[in-house]
């Protein structure tokens, strides 16, 4: 994927953060997008109490979550306004306990079809300022005209 | 996968429960261990404004969690006391728009190996009292002995 | 997917098995459609030195082959002859080693949508006699017209 | 995986292509183990009748099939001859038809842990001296001690 323009158009990032903070969900996390380039994007997430597992390190559906999150909205750098994307699935590695007080996941587009679109994301703990990797995930994901937010996954 | 015993040991039920109640992440959600058998598990997740995305429907990320902790949980049953599992990593695919008032997710163990097992999980959204089926989870997990909850996924 | 018809159409029938030969790769193996049902497909291959790996066993990459081509064909006895379907992707796990004389993978439709299709395989692999199950697939197809054999997979 | 050594002990090498040349699929195919070194492998393959799908294409089974070989022997260089590995399990991604006359897999170790390593490849295709992206692949191997070929996968 050659993104020759390396800034986001203003109104373009604007309709982004919206629709991120539109996600309950993501917000419950106090999950941020910290960072947006054309076909990129990264999200930051805090520990928390909701988002533990049961030894008190980030919780694999967390990291899950933030990981489909960080490859749909590097995507959507490349389809918002005219279309937006769903998840059609993704598929996530966990490669080390992700113990640490930050989750950072940073997506990128792979590849841009008209109809799919192949994502990557990293996502890595921050623990005493160090940044260590603990999941690597690949995606796909399905075009859709950014009128219909109903439109069935397939 | 064959189970011939079709009920769970009371102490097993209630290791695998306390294990699932220390989950900050499952509990902020209200989910709940609504089944569990040798090898299969269910899960179910009432709607509400932490697990949305923008549109209203359950979250994708919400989705994958449970599948990957119903999964996980069903490996559980044929582990705990002796050993327990950690995800290496699963695949998800969508397949409708969860909209609808509870999830479900019902995992089973596919193949119990030593040291991986392959468990898969469907996960239904249940709307006007029917269930549809919104996602399908393959996994793997990762068998450690009980007492080293720090070991690494590899 | 609940599928009423249980026997498929001859014409329809005919199309796959001519689609099916004309796949080099799979009749260079000795690859056999042995019984297609709409939403489901079975292809079965024997023992030879050309489908082995190291160690004298089916070769890991000819299972992923039949299993994706046994979805794929799954799904194709719901679309020929308006429509046809090309692999986005497949996720397989390999639960057993896979020694035998003859490899056999089963194939089903898990939820037919207008542009993507889900299905999942099973493989199995008979010795002496007797089947085990050595492969589990989960696989997400895209839908294309049958006229438009050039079409980029995205 | 910063893998600081960039040439690959002679010896190991040998193995590795020994390894490699006992694999009757890959060697029906052609298949050329063109590059290693540690923590890094390519493999090629040139078109012939017995790679094809339907179209003329390299066969998507083929592309896997490489794939997951590149990623394979890219953990071999860091495990032999004390250990080696297995697929445990992998995913791909299909991004463009297959068109032209030779096949390149270039795979990497993302994470190598004890027991399991995470590695991706990325298949090109080279049509009129031209490289194309034409897949995607995600994998997690299982390391095996070096004398026991007959270990279940889990």
């Amino acid at each position: 994927m050659s993104n020759q323009a390396t800034t986001l158009d203003h109104k373009l990032a604007l309709s982004l953060l919206e629709s991120f903070n539109a996600q309950g969900a993501l917000m419950a996390w106090n999950a941020r997008l910290t960072s947006m380039t054309p076909g990129a994007c990264e999200i930051s997430l805090p520990m928390a109490q909701n988002v533990c597992q049961q030894h008190g390190y980030f919780h694999g559906g967390v990291i899950g979550t933030i990981a489909d999150a960080a490859g749909g909205y590097a995507a959507n750098t490349l389809l918002i306004p005219v279309s937006e994307c769903l998840s059609a699935e993704y598929k996530i590695n966990f490669v080390a306990p992700a113990i640490g007080d930050t989750l950072i996941a940073r997506g990128k587009v792979l590849k841009a079809g008209k109809t799919l679109v192949v994502a990557s994301a990293e996502v890595f703990v921050v623990h005493q300022g160090k940044e260590k990797l603990c999941a690597i995930m690949q995606q796909t994901l399905f075009v859709i005209p950014k009128e219909s937010p109903k439109v069935d996954a397939g």
